[in-house]
C-alpha cells in the first residue's frame, strides 16, 4: 500500500511517501496554501498513491475532518481539510492531530511500547497517548492536551484563557512572557537556557522552575496512565543535558513508579511516520472517510 | 455462563452469582480472611461458576495477581489471591483494582460511555478510565490513580509520601487530617459537609477547597482524555446536592470542554457488576489466568 503522508506544522510542512511502512521519499516546504500542497504532493508522487494521512497543528473534530482551531494557522481554520484533498486526489484522506499523531509514529515505527506517553517540549506543549496498544483519541479526537492540564491553579495565565496550565509554565510561548515579564525582554527557550547555562540566577530560575511544571506533568500522567515509557521531542529538547536532570528529578519526586524519559529516535520525521499510519489506525468508532 | 463476582473493599466484602451477565443473587459479610470468602461463596453458589472475577481494594500487580499494596486490608498484602481462590474454586481467577473494575462495571452495565472517566470520592480517592470502549489498566494494572496525582505541588503531605496528591486534598482521609489541623479535631467529610451547610466559615472553607481541588482533578483528566462523561461514586457524592454545584464551577473554569458529570446509577454495587465483567475483558496483552 503506498500511502502519502503529510505534516502541517505552524511553520514548515513535511509531505513523505511511503511504501507499506517505508518512507521512500521525502520534501518540506513553507506551510502557506492549499495550492502549495498539492503542488508539493504532485511532485512527489507523481504516480498517485491509495491513501492520504495528514497531521495538523490545530484542534480538529477528527469525526468530521473539521480545523476547529489553529492558533499558528487561523487561515486553515475551519476548514474540512480532507474533503478538499480528497476532491483533488480521489483517495480516501486521513486527519488528526500532530501530536497524536506523533504517538502514533512512535507506536508503529518507533518506541513501539505498548503503553507511552509522547510529549512534545516546543513553542507548545502538545502529547500523544498510547494505552494497550492503542492511541488514545479522545471522544472527536482532542485528547492528550497535555499542555492544558492545569498544574498550578494560580499560576500565569494561558493562551487558551485559563491559568497555570502546563503550557503557560513551560512552553516556548509561556517563557518568552514569563522572561518579559522578570527579565524585561521576551527570550526564547533556547536562548533562556543559554543564559542559564551561563550561570545568570533569573534565566536559572526561569527554566528550573519550567523544568518542574513538565516534570509534574509527566507525573500526572504517569500516575493515570501507568505508561512503560515517556518519549519526548520538539524543540526544547535539543538543551536535554542540562534540562532532563531537573524534569527527571521533578517526575521522581511527584510519581510513585516513574518510568523512564527518552528522546524521539525519529526526529522531526515521527508526526509524517504517524500521518503515514493514520489510514491503518484510524479509529475502529468513527467512520472511515470517503474514498 | 454463570461468574462469580467478589468486590473486597476494606470493611465489606460483596460477592454476587451472574448468569450471562446478570445477577441473579449477591451477599455481603465483613472483610476478613480467606476463609469466610471461600464460606461465602459455597454458601452462594453451591453448584459452581465457570470463572471468578475479584475486584479488590489496593495496588495490585494485575499481569501476576499479585497485591502489592492495600493500605486498608495490610494482612492480605503480598498475597498472590488468584492462585489461592483457583486452587480451591478450581475455576480460572480473574483480579483488578476496584475502581477500574468500577469503570468497567458502567462500561458493561452502566452508562456504556465509549469514552469517561469513573471516580470515587470517598475515603480515598480512585479512579478507572475507559477510552475508545476500553478499560486503561496501564502496564502492569495500575493505571487511573488519580488520587495520586499532583495537583498543587505546594500542598498537604499525602499518605503515599508525596506532597500536593488529590487525595490529600479531597478524600476523606485528607479532610480527616485538615480538619484536625485546622478545627482541632479530625472530623469526617460527611461531618465537616455538615458544618459547612450549617454555615460555620471554617468547614465551609474546607470543603469549597476540597472541590476545587477535585475539580482540578477532573479537568486534567477532561483534557488528557477527553471523556464524554464523568461518572462519580463513593460515600462522599452522598453529598453532592451541596458539593456537586462547587466541583462543577472549578471543573468549568480548569477545563476547556468539559464534560458533564453523573453520580453512578449502578450504587454500591457498581465494582460488583466490572468483576463479573473481568473474565470477558481481560486485557489481551496479558495471559488469562489458568483455569
Amino acid at each position: 500500500m503506498k500511502v502519502l503522508a503529510v505534516d502541517t506544522g505552524g511553520t514548515q510542512t513535511r509531505i513523505g511517501l511511503f511504501h507499506n511502512g517505508n518512507l521512500v521519499s521525502r520534501t518540506s516546504f513553507a506551510t502557506t496554501d492549499l495550492q502549495a500542497l498539492l503542488d508539493a504532493a504532485e511532485e512527489l508522487a507523481p504516480e498517485g498513491f491509495d491513501a492520504a494521512g495528514v497531521a495538523f497543528a490545530g484542534a480538529l473534530d477528527m469525526r468530521r475532518g473539521r480545523i476547529l482551531c489553529a492558533p499558528n494557522l487561523t487561515k486553515w481554520q475551519g476548514l474540512e481539510l480532507p474533503p478538499l484533498l480528497r476532491d483533488a486526489w480521489k483517495r480516501p484522506v486521513y486527519m488528526g492531530n500532530d501530536a497524536s499523531c506523533a504517538a502514533l509514529g512512535e507506536l508503529t515505527a518507533g518506541s513501539r511500547a505498548e503503553d507511552f506517553a509522547y510529549v512534545t517540549w516546543s513553542t507548545g506543549i502538545g502529547g500523544g497517548l498510547v494505552s494497550g496498544g492503542r492511541v488514545l483519541w479522545g471522544r472527536t479526537g482532542m485528547a492528550a492536551e497535555v499542555g492544558h492540564m492545569v498544574v498550578q491553579p494560580l499560576g500565569p495565565t494561558c493562551n487558551c484563557g485559563k491559568a497555570g496550565c502546563l503550557e503557560a509554565l513551560a512552553s516556548g510561548s509561556g517563557i518568552r512572557r514569563i522572561t518579559e515579564r522578570k527579565l524585561g525582554r521576551p527570550l526564547s527557550a533556547e536562548e533562556t537556557t543559554a543564559l542559564a547555562q551561563a550561570g545568570e540566577p533569573i534565566p536559572e530560575e526561569i527554566m528550573r522552575e519550567a523544568s518542574i511544571a513538565l516534570g509534574q506533568g509527566l507525573a500526572i500522567l504517569s500516575e493515570t496512565l501507568e505508561p512503560e515509557l515517556f518519549v519526548l521531542g520538539g524543540g526544547i529538547t535539543r538543551s536535554w543535558a542540562y534540562l532532563g536532570p531537573q524534569v527527571e528529578r521533578a517526575l521522581a519526586s511527584m510519581a510513585r513508579t516513574p518510568p523512564p524519559i527518552r528522546l524521539t529516535g525519529l526526529g522531526d520525521e515521527v508526526g509524517l511516520y504517524g500521518a503515514a499510519a493514520l489510514p491503518t489506525h484510524w479509529p475502529d468508532k468513527w467512520p472511515p472517510p470517503a474514498a
